[in-house]
């Protein structure tokens, strides 16, 4: 058990770290540290914080555990904030979407201190934001990756794992860079290509939005997500999401050539393989 | 209410005709016929289905109302076999989701004949066909596309759109045309991403599919649909489908081009337009 877990800036998965944390009886003591004033007041209403001091300083002080919860630009400036003020034995980690950048200018932050940073990424995040949508079990049986570097002290990326593995999730230890590989195609792909099917349709009658089935509904509800966050998220991750973008486009050319060409086998060869590869999918948490 | 309904070759859709006609007493008979002799076997013991003939000339013999229910290349056939024994007074549709060509050939098959064929399309498919998957509320708060001709008799297109509205469904009425330019955009297309998402997310390693969150199984659900059925919607659609497509690869291109210039505040800007888009979807049903 932690004796001391501190959260900064809280949005969805901060608030859900806090009160998996409680319930779960992860942590002995949960401060939290929210930007604007008038949120630090009503988290000092929450049964599932203790304190939420008014400087990010404060809230870490003592912290043996710190999870930093910002937009992704905004962890490695945080994390150089909070640096002088660590305790020596701190473990540092964040929920950022993108990890190479984060990973190497959080472990920059901390050069010649005992603590540590980890980059961690839960996959729980939800068009919905904001820490009052925080939920206790948002982890369960949900990937979480944790992006130790080559530097990183084992231990430590151990004792990461294990506080997400007490969240409920399930852990997978991989580098940041095939981490990003990974997020850009599974994650970051399908983001661009809700948003980019929502702006294409928005050339057209936008009547046809109220006829809207099963199908459009799902596959374009991530569309409502943050602009300005995953503008971020974007950005941060910009080479891996252009190569996984060009991949699908060349698949969608692949589609475009067989419907131009009347080729009905491969056009049905290309649906079979998205089923087949859609049919292997875990069941949903 | 009708006399007399028929359903032919019931899958998720015909099975849920006939629950939603049974439970909403909207016919006073329902007969059906299925292709397969063991599935009439089955139909004849379900408390929504009066008696399942061994034809469809046997089944449609004095009905009032007639619903076709094939995959979209077998309704203009159908209708062509069972057009000598329709009632004088019959009305016929169908549930295919692409209208140009099987209003066009059903209409023909019917010519000299007293009996009227009126499409239509409920935008009520899943993933999951099969009758046993109906649902007797599975049209309700659906849009429910009816698409008469130029030629249509009025009052055949009036009944045909009040027999969805007495299932549950909200009636858009509009020509054949036009309804396969809008599901070409709106369903179609989807399924083209969601497939090619899948198809391309295939040829890389097959384990990151363990680590898919929220967002990639919404976003790609409707991939697991059958493929030899989406292969005929698309042919049958190939045109509308084309142009559809290839505007969505134009807004693709956009985001690719604003990514590889790091146009940070263009890649906003297409994230916000798809974000207002989707914010304005009607509440699901």
């Amino acid at each position: 058990m932690l004796n001391h877990l501190a959260i900064l800036a809280p949005g969805l998965l901060g608030a859900s770290v806090a009160r998996a944390a409680r319930s779960r009886a992860v942590a002995k003591r949960i401060t939290i540290w929210a930007r604007r004033p008038e949120v630090r007041l009503q988290l000092r209403e929450q049964a599932w914080c203790d304190a939420a001091p008014d400087t990010p300083e404060e809230t870490v002080k003592g912290a043996d555990f710190v999870v930093l919860c910002p937009p992704v630009n905004a962890v490695a400036p945080l994390a150089a904030q909070i640096a002088p003020a660590l305790a020596p034995e701190a473990l540092m980690t964040d929920v950022g979407s993108v990890k190479g950048e984060i990973c190497r200018l959080a472990t920059t932050a901390l050069a010649g201190r005992e603590a540590v940073f980890v980059g961690s990424h839960p996959m729980a995040g939800s068009e919905k934001t904001g820490w009052e949508h925080g939920r206790e079990d948002l982890f369960v049986g949900r990937t979480v990756f944790v992006t130790p570097l080559d530097s990183t002290p084992p231990p430590a990326a151990t004792q990461v794992a294990a506080f997400w593995t007490a969240l409920g999730g399930q852990v997978a230890t991989v580098t940041p860079e095939a981490h990003d590989e990974i997020v850009a195609h599974i994650s970051h792909l399908p983001q661009v290509l809700a948003s980019t099917l929502c702006a294409c349709l928005a050339r057209r009658d936008p009547v046809w939005r109220n006829f809207a089935g099963g199908g459009l509904r799902d596959t374009t509800r991530i569309a409502g997500s943050d602009a300005q966050l995953w503008r971020t998220i974007l950005e941060q991750n910009r080479d891996e999401v252009l190569r996984a973008l060009r991949a699908q486009q060349e698949e969608l050319h692949g589609m475009e050539r067989a419907l131009a060409n009347r080729d009905w086998f491969e056009v049905q060869a290309i649906l079979e393989r998205g089923r087949e590869y859609r049919s292997l999918f875990r069941p949903a948490p």
